[in-house]
């Protein structure tokens, strides 16, 4: 039967998949500093073996034959996701992906040197070569998926995700963002006028600052029994379902980027720990896309993290471990000024959730014309900063290394992952409204700590549904409507002129 | 070129051997504990693929075909070691192999069930089946590599040791022992008599042992740019060469049994660590086998760490790192007499070195012959009693659970390892003599906690060898003379009745 043969193939890719996740959690958090060059060997070669079982001519014929057999509904998903995912491993001639690959990585190597200096000038030349590239490899998908170039990169990251759609919502988020982050600030600069910042009592120790942030996580809903929690320079969720890798960094002048950090990552690994255990050989099985993980690391972050509510309970938690000195004269107010300060800045990462999804769109539109050849790679430092004036009110003309020098995306040649950030935090505001709308009592349960039912019911729209439906079709499906800004825009306004 | 297809097929053994080492050190020290399912799930398909890839018919072909190749030296005898792997691992046939894993992983299971209970008689016909497997499997091992049927288990272990010439030497240091460890158990009840053990002044907590167990790995050459030392039940040194994942397991209400366990954990790891870099991805860059191994690990621990000179350095840092009070009173002798305590015991792995052997010299004549089928499984315990109290004087006859049940080996089906044990500590004194020999300033610079020079000499001789040489070989070239109990007779004389 060639249904069982995916099936067989399913459990290799996912024991290949396991190692290198294993791995490179490993990398980050616990190998040896000389161990980086063998472990890049190591994992090089099994990502090769994943890459050569996972797109073997004869896994078409087991596609197609599979398609006569008699299946149950699962399987019926379960193969339509084999072939999603065989088409878009298949789609670029292998001749192709070593000419990008080879690119992208010197391209890469060049950013991360003249990044630090600043030196635009002698980047774009590698950048024009990227451009190229990919201009090549969104035609080569495009024709490959019938979709427009643009609709075809996205959909590696974000099945279902088309501009015809994400261009009104993003539009509609644009203009109401220009008017709103002046009117966010003007109220914050009135907050602080009438409260000023209160000065923290550090230092906080790392380990009481790694106990806090364990009880956050425990809190919110994080099963240790399936992950755990380590340092890393960079914070990330890693590893398996099974066994879920989170990190965080720690300063021991502060605490809350940590604590917020974690909560971020805890997001993450909800989704995680909560996709379907039977699927978890089949693609059918993994978490449906960028933009939906984003959704839910922002859910946590911002939805519940961010708000008075949460601080209700985290408050305590906060004097419990750290001591009742360590933010002395602090009460909620206090914490949300902090963790909700509104700033325009330079930087997309250090963004706060007002201004970040401006960052976004900008990128997002510049990248649709750098595909679509209106844009040039030579022209994008004076595109840039036209946006950012516009948007933001800054120029970032003098200053390449912090405009668009600043992501590493476009070095490496990932066109059409910007959108899933933004994507993300409207959906956290959508998936939030729907859901106090059946469990009116949400902000009361999280007053006292208590996360179980919003988590249920995360688990039964979001979690347990894996890759069952493409990302637009899962939005509908969890929240009873399309995708909109609506939710997110009410959500600012009563988070930050409320 | 054949060889190429070889050297590149040994690339992606190491890439899968990695990834396996990782995961399985991994899994004991920083694996969730619900992870244990997929991880073995991942294991055992990772491992499929290795046995898949190593075994593979045309490999034979290659070999065959490399030999007439232009070689240099070093690919000459890559080539030799990739044939004898390749001939080990391919001469049980598949079915054999299928049936025989199915039998072991039974019968290690019940045997993990009935040992709590010492439930022998209900044991008796899972061993019986194993036995017979054992046997059928040294005849097929046999033929494949025309040797004696025991001396083809051992070639597993450790390539070229014989019976013909580990029975004498073992029946020498039987015959020495059974009189020696009376004489040493009489010299120390006098020893004890004149100067009483003293108290520990515990606790001594984890963190401060963990500084002193780090401080010894340094001081005896551990390269932390490779390697690390974590928290697991079972203490292990695995990992891989540039990045050794070392273990320990702590008590608070003494520290040298872990301090000692460190030590031995550290000499297997200077193996590793020691290794020819440039011919990792050959089965001729790995550590020779288990004897060489031990003797490694024992080098450490008893020719080194067990020493006085040793605890002239160590004993400062001892107070260094738990404090002046840790042993109030102590001198080196208080340590010596503690660490090098004799006691006649039932279980091997709690034995001391100079009882130790004994308890392998049991095993190792009664699985000949269990092989041979001079002895069958249902009269192991008569035929163990008798040697128990023929060489240590006590009786196991009414307790299979500290008799012939206490070891996995047997029920695991892993015959001809045994002798490995005793083996590393004949060469370890073999080789300490040897070295004393060419560097007779050996003692003094130990003293001084100067382990630079020593490990010089291991590396030139033993390390950097890998598995250039059988295990016979390797110790004549290494020492100038072939194996021998002398050495390890001799430093027991001088540690017991010295």
């Amino acid at each position: 039967m060639s249904f069982q043969k995916l099936d067989t193939l399913g459990h290799k890719l996912e024991a290949l998949e396991h190692a290198l996740s294993i791995l490179g959690a490993d990398e980050a958090t616990h190998m040896a500093p000389g161990g980086g060059e063998k472990r890049a060997e190591a994992m090089a070669t099994l990502a090769g073996m994943y890459h050569a079982q996972a797109t073997a001519p004869e896994i078409a014929d087991w596609i197609a034959a599979a398609k006569a057999e008699a299946l149950n509904e699962d399987q019926v998903l379960a193969l339509g996701e084999f072939e999603r995912g065989y088409i878009n491993a298949t789609c670029l001639p292998t001749e192709f992906v070593e000419r990008r690959t080879a690119a992208t990585m010197r391209s890469e190597q060049l950013w991360r040197e003249l990044r630090a200096k600043g030196d635009w000038d002698s980047f774009v030349p590698a950048l024009e070569g990227v451009v190229a590239l990919v201009r090549e490899e969104a035609q080569l998908r495009a024709a490959a998926l019938d979709l427009a170039p643009y609709d075809a990169l996205m959909e590696q990251y974000d099945p279902g995700n088309r501009t015809a759609d994400l261009d009104l919502v993003f539009a509609d988020l644009k203009t109401f963002l220009k008017d709103f982050v002046p009117e966010a600030l003007a109220a914050q600069e009135e907050r602080l006028a009438r409260r000023p910042r209160k000065p923290l009592n550090g230092p906080y120790p790392i380990e009481k600052q790694r106990e806090l942030g364990l009880a956050a996580m425990r809190a919110v809903g994080f099963d240790f029994t399936h992950g755990s929690l380590a340092v890393s320079h960079h914070p990330f969720c890693g590893g398996v379902p099974s066994d879920v890798r989170m990190t965080t960094r720690y300063r021991t002048d502060e605490f809350l980027s940590s604590l917020m950090g974690v909560l971020h990552e805890t997001g993450h690994a909800l989704y995680e720990q909560g996709l379907p255990k039977a699927w978890s050989h089949w693609p059918l099985g993994k978490a449906r896309g960028m933009g939906m993980h984003e959704s839910q690391s922002l859910f946590v972050e911002m939805q519940l993290a961010r708000s008075p509510e949460f601080w209700e309970f985290a408050l305590p938690l906060v004097h419990l471990h750290l001591g009742e000195d360590a933010i002395p004269g602090w009460d909620i107010a206090d914490i949300l000024a902090e963790v909700n300060h509104v700033e325009r800045g330079y930087i997309r990462v250090d963004a706060d959730e007002v201004t970040y999804p401006l960052h976004v769109i900008l990128r997002y539109e510049l990248e649709q014309e750098l595909v679509s050849g209106k844009l040039e790679a030579s022209q994008v430092p004076e595109a840039w900063d036209a946006k950012m004036v516009e948007y933001l009110g800054i120029s970032t003309i003098n200053d390449p290394k912090d405009g668009p020098m600043q992501d590493v995306h476009w070095p490496g040649g990932a066109f059409g992952y910007f959108p899933s950030y933004t994507l993300g935090a409207m959906i956290a505001a959508q998936q939030w409204a729907a859901l106090e709308k059946s469990l009116p009592q949400a902000r009361e349960a999280m007053r006292k700590g208590d996360f179980s039912a919003i988590n249920q019911w995360r688990a039964d729209h979001i979690w347990s549904q894996g890759s069952r439906w493409s990302t637009p079709d899962l939005i509908t499906r969890a929240t009873g409507e399309p995708l909109n800004a609506d939710y997110f825009k009410a959500h600012l306004r009563e988070r930050y002129l409320g």
